[in-house]
């Protein structure tokens, strides 16, 4: 069956009556392969996945955008979820999971005694800066990375639109984001300790700052030192947004590798394995202030992620995801580099190797070449891109069949280093926000 | 075994780890009956619940605050999330459930063309206020009725926290929001058309209004005209919150009875069965701003919401459902009046019967008598308070066996009118949110 081919029905349907398509940028096919992608799947198990059309592919893309760190439709975390729906997933009174994986979490962070839970990333931040606002009776947030869609970050563009160019989505639009909320969000780019220096040197300095656990690159012991000593002598609300680093590199966050005591950690997708949970786990006189303003919501009472949650935190600790996780991206890291150079090219590993990342040095346009290459792997029967968010069901031997294939189209590339252009089927990607609307 | 018992072993941890002790205010013991509801179940089928010692209840209270409308752990809706569940819930491609339930929603909406959904129902609204902040260029929002914890609603407390005294959830604490968004929100009164008027006569009106579809009643059609009136003459977007009113007096919502032409109507709850999953359907041209400014949340996409939404309605449109809770809901209300009438006490019901509510006029303080209810129904195996949010697993037999309980409780209640208090085992509930927290 031909893997590469035109495949715009659902998704062009899809457009007409959803803005955007779906409700998530990472998962609009402009942004991979457009017209080529296969957009749509019936199936997933392990890492593969197969198409409407019944095509398979292995997944070296992002697995659900970071989800599902057990594998596609984990057979453990399924069986408990099921066994939960049985049981009834909703209910007028409480699920007792809810106070089973609070301790579970809290296990892990002998340091904090609060927990709270909501169901998206989005909504889970927007508590903390809540929570921190009302704990320090302020409103201006400092920030590094990417934070999600609510009005407290994007207000950052409101007096500029680049003010997010180095924060993975560079452009996002502010528009019907309150005016009044000008000047209350300042970034600070990642590892950056001027920046960091510059922004908490001012009079007003705000008094809460909230980072990433850790995205292309681990942070550097240096910026960890300098935010905690910002933090001790000026006495601001530290936020951990461990979405996309939380149980990569160890059970909890990637914040746990530097001396960094931070008031509330955010993690997000990985927890859950695909369903929906996401939690804040903080110092207690910090969360508390979740009980001063008031935070409610019906659905993060419901059952079905904290049922996910407590099996997939378990299978964690118990089969050592975190360093299988990393030895496989160190694994990966070493022969791609070792491929590139076989075929004289030239690639950039980016240090966070539990989603590795690389960049083809030898081309300017990094949108046009990471096209071809994915393309060239779709054709080869692989979701990839320039990046892989590993899971533990990437084995050894997919692995190596991965690499195989990587290696047969960095041939190609080098052979045809200069008219990528013309070897390309369709359109070129669009990785930007304004591109895609 | 005694199902009037002290119970609050599990609860008393809770609330030391999670502050408020879990995630929604409707589901904390303190609002039904401290010390002795059961607080936590095991296990829920139908309307029956089995909480953690093993005793069985009927659920006459709130069905998880109005989100099961078939019952809990529906065979029909079970049957079909597991199917989804084994084929995969999550993944890098997404899940053609997405557009089966746009397109599904639009069958019953064919005035409508733009669809998105969410997880929860603050973010929903919060989305849907962003779409028509974009679509206006301004900020300020008239509102009536309850809209969750986020910013742009509690705003309107920001000033004085009485502005929402006639609205659910009076007193709900403002700190931590913006207080750069004072005078953004302005209250009305469900029904009050001089509220409405009011608001609308000033020389800088607001641009959105949201609205309840119902609440304890049907909205009125002077005010529906009004509201009208004012979305012609003022080209304003009407939003319709419909996240507790929608599907239970018809496929759709409770808005469609009066002759209004939303530009956004948002549902919530009852459409999953008890599962995460929030929708947004509204005019195209206005719809489309959701691509103009950035809104977009991973878990939006997974699809265990869709796959049970798409079960629920189907089921709501074959068993013509909404009749069902109309009719249950006429029926057990004219049963309650001639009740009390035989026990010579006075009782209100409201209008809207799908969730039915009443009042004992007898009684001051309606904390009082009503934790007195509980009280005694618990004792006879009835989760049980002054509202019922009606299901299709309410059948006759079990309304009938609540309504001969109901009636030897309205004659205790009767027998003990001077001394209710007296009778109490436990403390009076607490409704209000400063006092629960």
């Amino acid at each position: 069956m031909d893997k590469l081919k035109k495949n715009t029905k659902l998704w062009s349907k899809a457009i007409k009556i959803i803005p955007g398509g779906n409700g998530l940028l990472s998962k609009r096919p402009e942004r991979f392969l457009p017209d080529y992608w296969p957009t749509y799947y019936s199936k997933c198990k392990g890492i593969e996945v197969v198409d409407l059309n019944g095509n398979k592919f292995l997944d070296f893309s992002n697995m659900a955008v970071g989800s599902n760190i057990l594998g596609y439709a984990n057979e453990k975390v399924n069986k408990y979820v099921k066994r939960n729906i049985d049981s009834g997933n909703n209910c007028t009174l409480n699920s007792p999971l809810e106070v089973e994986l609070a301790q579970l979490i809290l296990k892990f962070h002998p340091e904090f005694h609060g927990v709270k839970f909501a169901k998206t990333g989005g909504e889970a931040i927007a508590m903390a800066i809540r929570i921190a606002r009302a704990c320090t009776n302020s409103i201006d947030i400092a920030f590094s990375g990417y934070h999600g869609w609510h009005d407290w970050y994007l207000a950052t563009n409101l007096n500029s639109t680049t003010n997010l160019n180095e924060h993975l989505l560079p452009g996002l639009s502010p528009l019907g984001v309150p005016k009044q909320l000008i000047k209350t969000a300042f970034p600070i780019r990642f590892n950056n300790i001027k920046d960091l220096k510059k922004i908490f040197s001012k009079k007003n300095y705000p008094k809460i700052i909230i980072v990433e656990g850790a995205r292309f690159d681990f942070m550097s012991k240096e910026f960890a030192n300098e935010l905690m000593n910002i933090k001790k002598k000026l006495k601001v609300i530290l936020i951990m947004d461990e979405i996309t680093s939380g149980w990569r590199v160890r059970n909890g966050g990637a914040y746990q590798l530097n001396n960094i005591k931070p008031d509330i950690v955010v993690y997000g997708k990985s927890i859950g394995n695909g369903y929906p949970i996401t939690v804040l786990v903080g110092k207690k006189n910090v969360m508390n202030f979740a009980q001063d303003t008031f935070i409610s919501s019906s659905f993060w009472t419901e059952s079905t992620g904290f049922a996910a949650a407590i099996k997939t935190i378990k299978i964690f600790n118990e089969e050592n995801v975190a360093k299988f996780l990393v030895e496989t991206g160190d694994y990966i890291g070493s022969r791609l580099l070792e491929i590139a150079k076989r075929e004289n090219l030239k690639i950039k590993i980016n240090e966070f190797k539990p989603l590795i990342s690389f960049k083809f040095l030898d081309f300017e346009n990094q949108d046009l070449i990471n096209t071809f290459f994915t393309q060239e792997m779709l054709k080869r029967g692989f979701l990839a891109t320039n990046s892989i968010y590993l899971s533990f069901a990437h084995k050894k031997n997919l692995i190596n069949l991965y690499l195989k294939n990587f290696q047969e189209v960095l041939h190609t590339i080098a052979k045809n280093k200069n008219d990528i252009k013309g070897k390309l089927l369709g359109k070129i990607r669009s990785a930007d926000f304004k591109r895609l609307t």
